[in-house]
Parts: structure tokens; C-alpha cells; sequence
């Protein structure tokens, strides 16, 4: 992954964003403010950290970020086409340089979702270009939380140029 | 606190919540997610929990919550007006029976805040009424956000009717 070995990944993930004036929002939704605690918890995090959205129930999503509610319907909640939409508008909302959005279905049951337990989609929106992935992060609820906070860290870290 | 021994208080919340039949949001500054990410951690939180809003800037404050930008500089975004105003925000902008919101200063450093290290404002609006209080945890980072973490769910137990 390429981060040192002293800090942790979200003092890397500030010191990169710092280091290239950059500004970083959330739109977070199986992880459930789990990122955003975790990058706030280290000090100086508001000089790149604008802020998250958490937004746990469908119509969050379409009230907070605007995400058009004929994409979820179209695609489910869970899918790389509402992370995208998420992605872009926690940027628009928050005006940030980078969002990073989450949504998945962490279990232990399907809650308002189609999409098979364990099944997160990130999508995160650069300046440039927005990237989505899909996953499947198995059937433990806390274990899929993390393993899709990990992951957003990782792809993060690699985004930040 | 009254709360069972065997279960958390995230556990307990949730469990009366969901007897209540009533639904909940937040808006978290300082706190920066922590609550939502706790709540979260118990399966079937989407029962109750709508979502949340971190914001961590003073202009998220106003573009998400809706909090008036005067409240800000006439109060100082850490005090009681600002925790109230997105407390209301949050409680409209998720359409919920209640809301907690959070505003302090987490430290080391003071960021765009004039309130002393260590001051939490923390607000709840229920169906009848908003309470607000105002504390004072001390210097330590990590701790000023976990005493604000206990104190938000020792209010909203206590609040949930």
C-alpha cells in the first residue's frame, strides 16, 4: 500500500491531502460515519476535511446530496451508479477537490436493499474523473464495515496526485 | 444511568427507539461521525437511525443544516445557538422525531473557533422541545470526543419518551 510505517493511514491520507492543498468530503452510507470519525480523529483534520453526509435510509441520499431518485430505482441503492452519484454530490454539495461515497448492504439483513449481503460499492470523484469498485466483503457486519473503511483509505491514498 | 448492564447503551437506545417507534438524525461537528458510526454498529439501526451530517466547517453548518449564518457570528459557531440551529436543521433536512447535534472544540488547536479548548455544545430536539447544554472536557483531544459521545447518548436516553 505504500503508506510509512510510523503513521497511520489517516495521517498519511491529511498529510497527503495537505501537502497538495487539497479538500476531501464524504457521502457515507453502510460505513455509517465511521471514516469521517476516524480521519477526524486526528488533530489538524479541518484544514482539509470539509465534512460528510451519512445518509443511512434511501431518501437521504436524494434530500442531503441530490442524488436523482430514478438512478436508485433504476440500479438499487446498492450500486456503483448511486456511489458515483453520491460521490459527486458530496463534492458539489461540500466544493471540495475529492468525495469518496459509500453504500452497501453490511447486514445482518437486507435492510432496503436487492444487492446480496456483504456487497459495498465505492465510488470516489477527483478533479478529473470519478472511479467506482465493487465488493464483496463476506457476511460479518462489523468485518464488512471495516474491511469497506480500509479499502476507501486505500483508494484514497492512491487518488490523492 | 439507568441504561440494563447487559446491553450497550447504543444497544439500549436503539431497542427504544424502535418500542417508541420514533426516528432520529444528527448533525455532528466535533464528534465528527463517531455517534453516527456507534449507532450504526448495531445491526437494524436503519430502523431508527436516518442519517447524519458532519459538519466539520462553518460554511457546511449553513449549506447542509440550513443554520443561519448570522447565528454563527453573532454566537461563535462552538455555543448553544449554533448547536440548536442544527439540531433544528438536522430534524428538518431528515425529517425525524429527533435530533442531536454536536458543536465544540475538539483542540489541540483552537481551528475557526474562539471557544476555550475542551468546549462542547450539544443540543436535542425532540418532538416538544430542544434542550441545550454546554461543556467543558478538558484538553485531550480524544478524550474532549468520546465525553461528548457519552454525553450526547446519556441525553438522548434520557429524552426518548
Amino acid at each position: 500500500m505504500g503508506f510509512e510505517e510510523e503513521a497511520s493511514v489517516e495521517e498519511q491520507i491529511q498529510k497527503k491531502c495537505i501537502q497538495k492543498g487539497v479538500t476531501l468530503a464524504l457521502a457515507e452510507s453502510c460505513t455509517g460515519g465511521e471514516i469521517a470519525a476516524r480521519l477526524t480523529k486526528v488533530p489538524g483534520a479541518s484544514a482539509y476535511f470539509k465534512g460528510g453526509a451519512v445518509v443511512y435510509h434511501t431518501e437521504s441520499k436524494t434530500k442531503l446530496l441530490g442524488v436523482d431518485a430514478k438512478i436508485i430505482t433504476t440500479h438499487g441503492v446498492v450500486s456503483t451508479a448511486v456511489a458515483e452519484a453520491m460521490a459527486i454530490g458530496a463534492k458539489q454539495v461540500y466544493g471540495t477537490d475529492y468525495a469518496i461515497a459509500t453504500t452497501g448492504n453490511a447486514g445482518p439483513t437486507k435492510g432496503d436493499e436487492d444487492a446480496a449481503l456483504g456487497t459495498v460499492c465505492i465510488a470516489i470523484a477527483t478533479p478529473e474523473k470519478i472511479i467506482t469498485e465493487k465488493f464483496s466483503f463476506g457476511r460479518n457486519r462489523e468485518r464488512v464495515i471495516q474491511k469497506a473503511v480500509n479499502k476507501v483509505f486505500e483508494m484514497l491514498y492512491k487518488s490523492i496526485a
